[in-house]
């Protein structure tokens, strides 16, 4: 059993207006020394599979296909091997 | 200047659609192997601070103010120093 953890966040170029948003907020909030927010999605994937390689291979298809936009967003893939 | 990276997702007994859906999506794509699926959020927040510990407390307070909903929510806030 493996754990996937996924971040997905807008391209460096892309607008983030929840980003902006929240960063206008902090700063009224009376935090004025925050300086920038991006705000992506974190997803949690438990998967079967015989090893990390293969599992590493079908979850960066998986974000291709499904959980990432490749036009606007990156994505980074982290896999950990856990007990059942 | 500090980089900190705060991903948000909901408590354990909370229920989460949006993983749900996803995690039916991927199956029904033939990724019969996921066993589940959480979605939540992935903040990057650039800050100016005297020290990292600073930063932190800083840090957690915008989390119980603003980021994240204690009641339904955890957090877990990472911190790196970056060069301006």
């Amino acid at each position: 059993m493996f754990k996937a953890v996924i971040s997905v966040n807008f391209k460096k170029s892309i607008l983030d207006p929840q980003g902006n948003a929240v960063l206008k907020a902090l700063n009224s909030l009376g935090y004025q020394n925050v300086e920038d927010v991006r705000i992506g999605k974190h997803i949690e994937v438990m998967l079967d599979c015989e090893n990390k390689d293969k599992a590493k291979e079908q979850l960066n298809e998986m974000c291709d296909k499904l959980l990432a936009n490749p036009v606007i967003e990156d994505y980074q893939v982290e896999v950990v091997e856990v007990g059942r």
